[in-house]
């Protein structure tokens, strides 16, 4: 991919539970796999989950391992390809820290949730990602969203997805995917 | 919603197997939820699962009582809302004749896959539905595809979801939310 490098972080903490307290959210099978699917289909260069819980991390890790390894890998290559993004991490400043390693420059964090206030368009965002070099990572909250203090810290809010009328209640695997198809689609 | 009525099908037959078999594959519960999800944030009309198995449509109608009853209903209403567009049909020739029924007039069916000879742009199907006052049937296959009896048949083939190099193995979840945002997003 020409531009910016970009992850995908899911945020299992710190996000918001319905009644707005401040949880670690579990791990999903198919979050796991769909938004892999998506991040490799999209060129994006890793996507992260992160959880502090180590009981998760432990889970993660073998339903990663389970495509990777031995009779997944071979029953479904495809699925290893996308799998193979993957990388498990504690927080979020650790995956700061690691992207800050490998390109000797701090990311950009891109905030996104179903009521975030904008500092930027899909399209504007597309072309600043094509002429950039400095890697960005787009955060995605599970459960009812990321904590505030997460968008505090982001450089960039992208606008909510909207449909038609005012329902909006999309899973965060759909999300994913329509603002990957924003921002890198044809 | 101004133009077309649209709803989406979701086909567990007749579809491909990995190994160009067909087959009747299984009804997913994060397919029924995810979709639904999408299908009522876009405005669509309604979502019919088609499956010819009897255990599956009662697995599925089971699914979405959960949710529409009780318990689930008052935990999560908006689970509720989604899930009241969903429909449980044996055949697709089951759905064209009801919404033939409902509207006077035969739909228009509306093909789509990783692999499809499209006959239409994104762009300019997106203008065609809102002109047009005759039902549409947005047709996705689980498994490996729909068969190619229902592409034949089909009147309109929508172009593949492309991302960035060879890679093209999108959930069909993500497939369907991607889709919906090109033809219904702001």
């Amino acid at each position: 991919m020409n531009g910016a490098p970009v992850a995908i972080v899911l945020m299992h903490y710190p996000v918001y539970d319905r009644n707005h307290r401040t949880v670690v959210s579990a791990i999903t099978n198919l979050d796991i796999h769909d938004i892999a699917r998506a991040a490799r289909t999209f060129g994006l260069s890793r996507y992260y989950l992160i959880t502090p819980a180590n009981e998760q991390q432990r889970l993660a890790g073998q339903i990663i391992g389970h495509w990777q390894q031995g009779y997944g890998a071979t029953y479904n290559p495809k699925r290893k390809v996308a799998l193979d993004l993957v990388t498990v991490n504690s927080s979020l400043a650790d995956v700061v820290r690691d992207v800050e390693t490998e390109y000797g420059v701090a990311p950009r964090l891109v905030a996104t949730g179903a009521a975030a206030a904008a500092t930027v368009t899909y399209a504007g965002f597309r072309e600043e990602l094509r002429s950039s070099s400095i890697p960005h990572l787009l955060l995605f909250g599970t459960g009812w969203g990321l904590a505030d203090e997460i968008m505090a810290a982001a450089d960039v809010i992208l606008p909510p997805v909207k449909g038609v009328g005012e329902y909006n209640h999309l899973s965060v695997r759909s999300a994913v995917a329509i603002i990957l198809d924003r921002l890198f689609g044809e």
